[in-house]
């Protein structure tokens, strides 16, 4: 059955959401026609809205709806410190454990030159400025385990030291409270090799 | 970490999306924001058009942008068939499968008091209409095999009868493709009882 044009418009543009396939972008479509349309009207007009507001923090690339973040505007966080990640995302995750007190620097997406994704576009230049104006003693390299992000950590970790400044990478291993017989072979290869003495 | 207020805003809008928790619409949120902005417009867009153009069908309530939808307006469907479901997400898939020509009748919902949702507003009036209207030989009662599917289809069996009309029910059973052995008990015990002599 042919959908109605406007009603085929919506469940295309649907589709662009992250885990949305066709099925769920016609349930979300007619949910919303249906039965949610007040939610409709908001979904809408607060996409438009955070579409004009939110852009990047003028120093960390974070999201932000001002020129500078929440964390680059707080003047108690450690100056000294740096951590590097991938996405928004991982901020909000490292933010959530409450065990970091320094500054961010995110780099929107992980070298890629298949897609066209090189330092450029990860904002290497603009961390590489903000190393040289002095005040950063270490760099916590926090990319995905993924061979991507640990390309990225690896591109980044030369960048860094090239600065006289000092490099790391976060710890993988087996998670907390996680049982060695369910860990994948990688990860426990990982912990093993990475063993710290006692 | 708090989440600036436009992106807090979008983050629990999209909330309203079916199976959507507060985790996938950050996921979303984010996605559409840092990697898919003229994806992000284009849903803004569409949706706001949908809301204007999609309404329902004046004869049988399916989404429709006219008077009458696509099966409503086709002269060449059998009016004497009118098959009854709960929602127009049933018809696409009633018509997907290609072998039923006749005409629908959408309740956009079914029976739950609790919810304040009775006849009324199912359009069982309108319902009550069309069958006093004539032409109609056959109601098929296919709303889904749930508690309040069943009660609703049992509900409407009457109004159809009360206008010595025949009212009949989909079939419930075993899936085509499905091995005995994986069927829930409820099915089984239905398809034992709903047994066809050869």
């Amino acid at each position: 059955m042919q959908h109605t044009p406007a009603l085929a418009a919506l469940i295309e543009a649907l589709r662009a959401l992250p885990g949305v396939g066709p099925k769920s972008a016609q349930r979300m479509a007619f949910h919303l026609l249906q039965q949610a349309r007040p939610a409709a009207q908001n979904i809408s007009l607060t996409l438009q809205r955070a579409l004009e507001k939110v852009g990047s923090c003028r120093q960390c690339r974070m999201f932000s709806e001002g020129e500078l973040c929440v964390v680059c505007a707080n003047p108690q966080r450690d100056d000294g410190l740096l951590c590097v990640v991938e996405s928004p995302a991982d901020v909000v995750a490292i933010e959530q454990t409450g065990s970091y007190r320094g500054r961010y620097f995110v780099l929107m997406g992980h070298l890629s030159p298949l897609d066209g994704i090189g330092p450029e576009e990860l904002g290497a230049q603009q961390l590489d400025g903000r190393l040289a104006a002095g005040g950063v003693r270490e760099v916590i390299l926090a990319t995905n385990s993924t061979v991507e992000g640990e390309a990225t950590a690896h591109f980044l970790s030369q960048l860094v030291q090239a600065h006289g400044i000092r490099a790391s990478r976060i710890a993988h291993g087996v998670p907390m409270g996680g049982e060695l017989e369910y860990v994948d072979g990688g990860t426990l290869a990982r912990a093993l090799s990475g063993r710290l003495f006692l």
